[in-house]
Parts: structure tokens; sequence; C-alpha cells
């Protein structure tokens, strides 16, 4: 069974096992083949012979498609990672077989064929590109909340052609008036929404002495690079046209722990691709108390820092770069999303006040500055807005989480409770927003967890364990590789089926009588072996041990107890939140379930409950992609209340302390897991 | 006579001789004392008695007094040149005489007393130093035109103290937004005008860093430096309070020739000072055409010229910083009015292709920058902002020219003319504007003149020729010393002099069998000489030679033809002009009469036309000091269409060589010249 994992990819198999443990054989007919569609993991039953394409929208994944299946464009590219599909030749009756064999993981070429032009033979697994998947943008609309933000696409910055009359004695305006002229007149012919003020159109001197010379170089025809924010039109760049236009953003969800960097097509709305990165800060300390003592107290601490950061940033920026084929000179603007500190740190702003009572930023709203002001390498002139803070403890971070979920505008009552370093919960709906944060550690996200690691490629993120054959059932982002650690899905999943098992027990401690080798005690330490090395060609095994479950245990309760603290301030319970969307790092998936299970979130009907990804990142490509989602921003932060959780009145050990169970020291908070663990023991 | 020239100042002495000469003696009394104030050129018969600053607003002479005259404020400062007064001691009926003697110029300290504490008792010479002046906003607005610009003072810069409260776990919003709500309070405490919207409010990286330090260093107090300029409010600076705030800002005219720089106190509005040099440009060429030509021919050319202009800029702001005790740092915006091509060299910004045809700028409207952007030596961020232009050989300089003489709210039909380098005209009134350029060269700026100078301290500001007694009365500006040279006004003088008393005929050829050694021949060109080197102490003589006259004429001709090709595409003469303002750096002065003898100013009543200085340094300092003068520079510059009198259809080089005559060769152009000519030779 374990060699059959192994041979087709994890992801397959798991879902193929969790449907003959946790489903009923009826449900996936064994008469019609499997088609998985990954890493979406939608799993489907098809007819012989059904076009993949039209499979993929059936089961709601997202291929594009811009021929409409015709096989000219070659944007529906997708990986055969395991079976095979006949290629359906339009005029012969000819087909062609690709196929793809069981065989050892890395002995094989995966095979790429246009999912319009293919045709189901048999169980087939199916890889869907970066490259081939649809906007994010139309991701996110399904995905997360269906919210009107991103009707047009209206980037901070967009590039445009223009093509100029030459001057003549009758016309003898300056170069930058007929410029301006001009791109009135091409944003008029390309529908652009955007409105700007030409007696308030900026452009920077370095650009202006440009000019000049690059109009009569190019016969009057240049492409522009303009911005909008915060009420200031400026021209940030001019070039030769070049066919197509190539304009870039990077949206990046500045962490504590992890930074990621979405790459977005400015022209389509789409992304191109993503790639996080532990901070480089975190040599400096794993918290943001940690950061900004060294930033406080170390000479040139704070210039340390902001290189870590900008450093961590730059790799990034290359990665992306080198892997989607772009030009850094490009990118024509950022937005960056992070708590208060990360933000003040990325730009040398001393946050040693935040540390200290009353805990006051320099700035909530930092001004926009330049990437190359802040040693970014990309277009020098390249905007980088900062989403607006709330306060010293909810960042920009949770503005743009508030934004991507829609929450602000929704007359639901909503909460939100999003799972970094420092944990952050906001509760309100379309009138009023409330929030307050709570330090959750960096668990969650693999530090300070012996084999944890962030939600990127080989991250185990979700498994289950099997007590019966004593199996532990595992799935891994991205391609077939062997697993390097468990991520915060992974970790949750990890704890939640321990717990079910009998393994451990509520307080967290191992069952040492347990009739398996996984449990085992090295260094005085007990902990559970859920990936042997031996048979993923690791040297060592990958296991949670009791200290790791006590630091997840520590971040959950902290969690648990800043969202009741929030609600209690409002006069509220659990029971009156109409919606709880949970945010994070944590990896593709969360088992929702199991995040109750565990304690983390509450013990609701889990219809109401619904894992949005890391929606600090999706809030930032938003707003890289949307006017109205930049200001909505604005908006958001002005609105949100902050909660001070440790102001006097406010009880927050003793829920934090009454936390460090599973799922909780009051277990009539959590009737169904109460329910649910008395059957798994029966 | 000549003798007692020296011993009590030129100026004294030439307004006497003048009044010898061109006044009846009954006009003014030899009875009573004569009071003469200096640099005004007033003179006032006093009673025996009279009160000296009430005397000086009698003639219209404005002395700062802010105490009513009591003898508080010391502001009322004057120096007594000439003669004695009486200190008025208020109790006591002791008089303490304060008397100046006829003595060698350098041999007696001169001696300072209170305008409002002083009784004349005999004929005085009294000199209102520049920090006794009113404010040069209230000598304007009697000298040149009323406008209702400057009713209250918007400085570009503002320096505002905040107070603010220290922040508490209430209210611990960030430095920022404490910083920004404080500034709300203090602007409307002190009943500030400006609007700005704080969403939009700006401010620096380099500033937000220093912010946090700096307001816990200094108990919450702050100064803060604001400038709002085309709609975009920003935070430019932050320093401890002192008392009283020092925020200087500064108006420069940027000429070919000529750069002059007024230094304003921003606080109250006044002038503290006025500093001119030659722009360190001229070696590389005499107009804008050749500069054009060194930029765009010689590698690193357009940098040399930035350099130049920086370089005089920088040594006019170290003059004024010396000498009136202002730190540099203070200075936190600065106003630039200067031709198109003026501007495109001090930014940088390459201006070639102003000089081909069809003479296209490269902006007309440049970029608002900083101050240590351009390397000029004040505060690295202040503004400095260009008025905008009209087109390539309409600038800035025009558009501060209107501004200052109010013709674009007037609904009387208005002429500028404004003699530089360049001459440009400007026509219109408060409906329509129109303007054109034409190369006058820079002779009435004394450059090209052998002894021609421009119009600082030592320059001949006024002269007239005696043919009777073969004397030449003269007067200089600034301070008792020997004539350096001949500035604008005093060579309009000369030519005038010269042609009225019958020594140079109307072609510009000195006469002569004149019997007078003053007309020689000196290396085979005649010359006339104006001041006898040996009689002020100088190793050489002081002439014009035939060739400086013929320089004169090309660019008097060249204005006139200007301004009559204007009004000819208008279908309109110089009748139908209600008035004319002649602008310049000329001097302080400008014999009108003089300007239309030789044919510089068309054959008008005199009532119409004034002499309104250089009103493009006028308009600068006006704009430094209001929103709405900046608001309707903008205006004004996009209000003027320029006539190319270059284009087919204009006969320029036509009317340009018809000028070549003093006069003009039409001599029934000029109906009462002819008429004075023909008395004179009587």
């Amino acid at each position: 069974m374990r060699e059959e994992t192994q041979d087709i990819g994890n992801k397959t198999q798991d879902i193929r096992q969790e449907e003959e443990t946790s489903s009923s054989e009826s449900e996936i007919s064994t008469l019609r083949p499997i088609v998985v569609f990954y890493p979406d993991g939608k799993c489907i039953n098809a007819e012989i012979g059904a076009n993949l394409l039209e499979l993929a929208r059936s089961a709601d994944v997202s291929i594009d498609s811009s021929c409409g299946g015709k096989g000219a464009c070659g944007k529906c590219k997708v990986l055969i990672k395991y079976g095979a599909v006949r290629n359906k030749t339009q005029d012969s009756g000819e087909k062609e077989a690709v196929s793809v064999l069981k065989s050892g993981v890395s002995d094989l070429e995966p095979s790429y064929v246009l999912a319009c032009q293919s045709e189901v033979i048999g169980d087939v697994v199916v890889e869907i590109p970066v490259s081939s998947r649809l906007s994010e943008l139309q991701i996110l609309q399904s995905g997360v909340e269906p919210t009107a933000e991103l009707e047009s696409i209206t980037p901070l910055a967009q590039k445009i052609d223009v093509a100029l009359d030459p001057p003549s004695l009758e016309d003898n305006s300056s170069d930058l008036e007929r410029l301006t002229r001009g791109l009135e007149v091409a944003m008029k012919d390309n529908g652009d929404g955007a409105v700007w003020d030409r007696n308030k159109l900026q452009m920077g001197l370095d650009v202006l002495r440009r000019l000049p010379r690059l109009l009569r170089d190019n016969d009057w025809q240049l492409n522009v690079t303009i911005t909008d924010s915060r009420g200031v039109s400026e021209i940030i760049d001019v070039q030769p046209c070049v066919e197509p236009t190539h304009s870039y953003g990077l949206g990046i969800d500045v962490g504590t722990t992890t930074i990621v960097a979405h790459l977005m097509d400015l022209n389509t709305g789409t992304s191109l691709g993503v790639q996080s990165e532990y901070n480089g800060q975190i040599r400096y300390g794993d918290d943001v108390i940690a950061r900004i003592a060294y930033a406080s107290d170390k000479k040139n601490g704070l210039e340390e820092l902001k290189r870590a950061v900008t450093d961590t940033m730059n790799s990034l920026i290359a990665e992306l770069a080198d892997s989607c084929q772009v030009s850094p000179n490009d990118v024509t603007c950022l937005i960056c999303s992070g708590n208060t500190t990360m933000i003040h740190l990325l730009l040398g702003i001393d946050p040693t006040s935040i540390r200290r009572e009353p805990y006051v930023p320099v700035a909530q709203r930092v001004p926009i500055t330049r990437a190359g002001q802040l040693g970014l390498n990309v277009n020098p002139n390249a905007l980088v807005y900062c989403f607006p803070a709330v306060g010293g403890y909810v960042g920009g971070d949770i503005t743009s989480g508030v934004l991507a979920t829609g929450m602000a505008e929704s007359d639901k009552l909503s909460m939100l409770i999003d799972v970094g370093t420092n944990g952050e919960i906001v509760i309100g709906n379309n009138e009023w927003l409330m929030c307050c944060s709570c330090s959750a550690g960096p668990a969650f996200e693999g530090c300070g967890i012996e084999h944890g690691t962030h939600a990127t490629a080989g991250a185990i993120e979700r498994l289950q364990y099997i007590p019966d054959t004593d199996e532990v059932l595992f799935s891994t982002i991205g391609k077939q590789m062997p697993p390097r650690g468990v991520c915060g899905s992974g970790l949750i999943d990890a704890m939640a089926t321990l717990l079910r098992s009998g393994a451990m027990d509520r307080a967290g401690k191992l069952n040492l009588s347990w009739p398996s080798p996984r449990i085992r005690i090295v260094d005085d330490e007990p902990q559970f072996v859920f990936v042997w090395g031996r048979e993923v060609g690791r040297e060592d095994d990958i296991f949670l041990t009791e200290s790791g479950i006590q630091n997840l245990m520590r971040s959950k309760s902290a969690v648990y107890a800043g969202s009741t603290l929030l609600l209690r301030n409002l006069g509220l319970s659990f029971a009156d939140v109409e919606q709880i969307r949970i945010a994070g790092g944590f990896g593709n998936y969360l088992d929702i379930e199991n995040a109750v299970i565990i304690g983390l979130l509450p013990d609701l009907p889990l219809d109401k409950i619904r894992f949005v990804g890391n929606t600090s990142a999706t809030g930032a490509w938003m707003a890289l992609l949307s006017e109205k989602a930049r200001r909505s921003a604005e908006e958001i932060s002005k609105q949100m209340t902050y909660v001070e959780l440790m102001a006097a009145g406010n009880s927050f050990m003793d829920e934090f302390v009454a936390g460090l169970f599973l799922p909780h020291t009051n277990i009539s908070l959590f009737p169904s897991v109460v329910k649910m663990l008395s059957q798994s023991k029966e």
C-alpha cells in the first residue's frame, strides 16, 4: 500500500484512501474512471472519452482557455501525473494516447497535454500548472467571499502605449503637455476607468529628463507607466513600445515568520506565480517583540533588520522573475501587507514605541515609497504601497484580510481569525468592525516545532493516522517530492488525529503504552513519528514531540482566548456569529473539523466556518488590481476599532490558561467534539 | 561743485542739481529745510521740528513702525547720511542733536536714529535701510498695480508649532496621526486659511524616520514645516520648537544675464534682502541660443550649465543668509521665475528642441522639485516651484510678470513690455492675453556695453549731461561708493541726453565736432565720457562707445518691433492700449520720457506708461507668500496665447531695421519726441 502511494504521488493516494475510509464505496463508482485534478484536490467520475477541459469545468476547476477549446491558444496545457489520456485529433480518426505508467516517482518525465484536446481513457491524475490556472481572481471569487471588489481591472500602475502627433509650428506645445494629451486620448480609447486630473499629474525629474530623447528616438510613440494612488497620479516611467506590453506587480504578505509574494500580470489580472520564504529576520528573534528589541537596543539593529527583510523580498523577486520569465524592471508596483512592526522595519522606521505601553506605532498609514528607495530590485520608480494599519498590533495584513474576505461589505455578522505569528481577530459587518490581537507564536507556521515547516512545496499539508493499520496517510504541497516537514494545516491534522485515535490525551501527552513503534522517547522526550525517513528517501523520520504539541496548544489557546474576549467585549458569543473565516499560512487546505477538535476554532456548525487561505496576500494582489479595493482598504483601516486585550477588565491570561487543553478545559464549550471523541473511543 | 557732490553723496547732489536745472526754484523753497529720503529718491520741504517718520509717510516713503511712533519697537531705525536731526525726548525738554557733518565720504561713521523720535533741524539726507522698510508687498501695492493678490499671507511653506497630548492607552494612535491631528488644531487656532485634506497629507520617509525620536525628546512639541502646492500637502520638515520661528523663502528671477534673489520672511511677508549677480552661465554664451547650443553640442554641456546656474544661486543664497543672519536650513521653499531655457537648464533638462523649429520645450510646467535634488544649499527638502511657461520663448518669468502687474485681473487693455536678454511683450486684460518674444540682447542689462553693468550697488542708474557746463550729473545705486559702471536705466538716460543735447545724432553717431573733451576717439572708435575716473577715484573713465550705442539701438528696436507686431496681429495700435507697464532689470528707476525719446517705448502720454521694475522677481516673491497668486500663475500660463513673430506673415526684420534710428526711421510715430528734439536744439 505504501509502495503504491509513492508510485502515483502522495496526493492521489491520500484522496483515494480518504474516500475509502470516510466515504461509502458507492459514492465513487469504480466502474467509471476517476479523474483527479491537482492541486485543487477535486476528484470526479468520468465517462470514457470525456473531454478533460469540460470535466475540469464541471468539477469547478479553473483552467485557462481563451480559444474556446479549439486547441489553438495552448493555454489549457496540463500535466498528466498518473494514468493516460487520448489525444482527440480533429480531422482524422487517429487517436494518440499519452500515458504515464506506474513506476518510480523520478523515473518518468511527466507529460504535458492540452486539456481541450484530451479524452479520458482510464483513471488519471491531472496537475494544472500555475501557467494554466485561471486568474487567482476567479479562484478567489469562488473560493473565498464573492465580493464586488474586482469588477474591472484598475491596477496601481498601468502601462499604456501612446502615439503622439509630432510637434509643428501650429502645435508646438511641450513634450510633457503632448504626452499628457496623448495619454488622455489613449486611456479614453482603452476605456480605462481611471480618472486623473491632468493638472495634478506628476512626473519625476529623472523621467522628464529622459523624455525628449526617447520621444524623438521612437517616432513619438512611447509606452507610459502611470500610477494613481491616494489621489495623486504620476508617470513613473516611459519606455519604447514593445509588443506585448509587460506590466507586472507584486502583492507581498510580509509576515513575521513567512513572506509570500504573488507576481501578477497587471494587463490581464492573472497570477503568474507565488513564492514564499521564511523572513530573513527570523535569526534576530521569533516574534515582533524580539525584533523590536533588536532594532531598539543594537547599534544598527534597525538597519540590519531592514536589510534582512529586503534581502528575503529580493530573493523572492528573483525567483519569481526567473520562473515566470519576467524582467524585474517591468515590475512597476508592489503592495505590501504586513503587521505594523514588519512595515516599520521594512521602511526603516524605528518601531521601539510599539513595544512599550501605550503601544504606539510611528505611523499607521505610511507614505507611499519607491522600490529604489527601499532597495528592492524591481523598477526603481515602482510604487511601494503598504496597507494602512489599525494600530500597533493590528496591522495592514488585517486590513488586507478584511478586504479579501469582503466582510466589511456584508450585512452578516462575520468573524475573521487570522493565525500568524500574531493572531488577530476581527468581528463586524458593513456597519462596524472591531479587532484585537494576541501573541499566537509562529507554531502554525512551522516555527518552533521540530519538523514543522512553512507551507511550500514538499510540506505535508494533510495527514491522517489510521490506528487499525498503524499507517499515516499524507499529502504534500506541490510537485512529487519527498516530504520536507509538516506545515500548519498538517500540524492541526496531526493534533486532531492523535487525539481522536487516543494516541494523545486531552492534555497533549502522548500515550506511552500505545501499541506502535511510532510513539517513542528520544532524549527523554516522547514523540510521535508520522513519516519513516527510510520510506521516503530521507535520512531522518518526521515526528512531532510533546514540546511541539505544547507549542501548538499555546498558539491555538491564544487565538481562541482572543476570539472569546473580543466577543465578550461586545456582549456577544460565538453563537451570534453568522460566519467565521479562518485565515493564515497553514497551507492550501485546512481541515475545519480538525481545527475545531483541537479547540483552535469554536464548536459551531461546520458550514458556518470556512478556511480562506492567506488573506493578507490575497488582499495585497486584489489591491494591486483594483482602485476600488485600495480605497476600501483605506476605509477599512479607519473604520476598525481596536480592543486592547491586555487592558484592565480583560482576563486574557485566565482565558488563555483555560484553553491549554484539547479542545478546552471547559468541555461544555465543545459539545460536538466531546461526542465525536467518545464515538472515536467506542 | 563737483567736490561737494563727493562730500554729500552723489545722490543728494544730483537731485538738487536736477531741481536747479529742471524745476523752478519756487517749487522747492530754500527757506524750509529739504529732507531727502533715500533710496526712494523722495525730496520734500519740511518745517523745522517736523517729525521724520510723519514726513516720510507724507512723502509716501515706507518705513516700518509697529509701535505707532512711540519709540518702543525700534523698527523705524534710519541712517542720517548728511545733515542733522534732533532727538525728541518725550519727558524732559532736553534735545539731543545728531548731526553728520560734510566731510570726506568715508571719514565719518554714519549715525542711526529712530525716525519717530527725530525732528528736522535743517537739510538732511535720510537712508531707510532694508530692515526698516515696510514689506515689499506694500511697496508693490503702491508702486506697481494694486492687485488683490496678497490679501493674506498663505506661503508656499509654513512653519507651525504643534503641542500634542502624549499617547495613552485610551489614545494610542500613531505618532503621525497624532501630529496630523495636532497640526489641524494648530492651524485652526492660527486662523490659517490653508486647507488641506489630511488623507492626502504626505510626508517623506526621511522625515517620518526622524519623527518618533524628535517627538519624545521634545516633550511632544514640534515645529512642523508644511507645504501646499498643486493640491498636494506635505510635511517637509519637523524640528524642535524655537522662539521665534524662522521661516524663510526665496523668490528668484533666473535671468539669462542676471539672477536676482529676494529673501522673504514667510511669517511676516516682509522682504529681508535682495541680491543679484550675473548668471554664471554667461561664460558659455550671451543668449539662450548660445546656451542651448552649448548644452546640445558639448559633452556634459548640460551638466556644466546646470552647475553654473546653481553655483550662482548658491552664491546669492550664501550672501543673503550671511547679510540677513539667516540659517540656510530655515529656507524651506524657493520660487523660480525664468525663461523656458533657463528653467530647463536649472533642472538639467535638455533644451535642444527649444532652439529648433518648431521650438518645443520639454515641459512648460515642470515638476516641483527639491532643493537637495538640484544642489541648492538650503533645506534639502525645500520645495522648488518654477513658474509655468507659455512656450519655448515665453517663459515663467513672463507668467510671473503678468501676475505681478495684475493685468490678468484688470478690465483695462494693458501691455507689459519686459526687457531682458529676451524681450517679451504681453497684451490683454482679464479676458484674454496674447504674448510674443523677441531677441533683445543683454545690452540693457549692461552686457556687451563697455562700462555697462547690472543694476547693483555702485551702478549709475540715472544720469544727465548738461551741455552748458559740460557736466554730467549722476546717481548710483546703494551706498556711497565710486561708480562702477552704468546700468540699464542709466544707459537709456545716456542715450536720451546725448540725443537731446545734440552730442549724438539720430543714427547714434557721436558729433565729433562737439566742443568738449568728453567726445574723443580711442582705438578708432568715438566714445563719450560720462565720468572722469580721476574725479571718482577710479583708474579709468566711464564712457559709452558708438558700438555700445549701436547695441543699445538694436535692443530697443527689437522690443519696439515686437510690440508693434503683436498689436498688428490683433488689429490694434498703441493708441488702443490703456496702460503700458515696462519691466526689466534696468535699475530702481527708469526715466519713462527718456525711454520714449530713444524709441524703446511708444510715444504715448506719459501717464499711460509706468516702470514696474523686475516683475519676474516681484511675481516670484508674491507667489511665495500667496496661494492665490500661485493658482493665478497656473491660470495665467494656460490663458496666454503665444504669437510667433518669426512666422510667415509677420515682418519682424522690416520692423526691426526701421527701428534702428532714434527714435525711429518713421519719425511720424514719435510726434512729441520730434517736438522735444526741435525745442532742445532751439
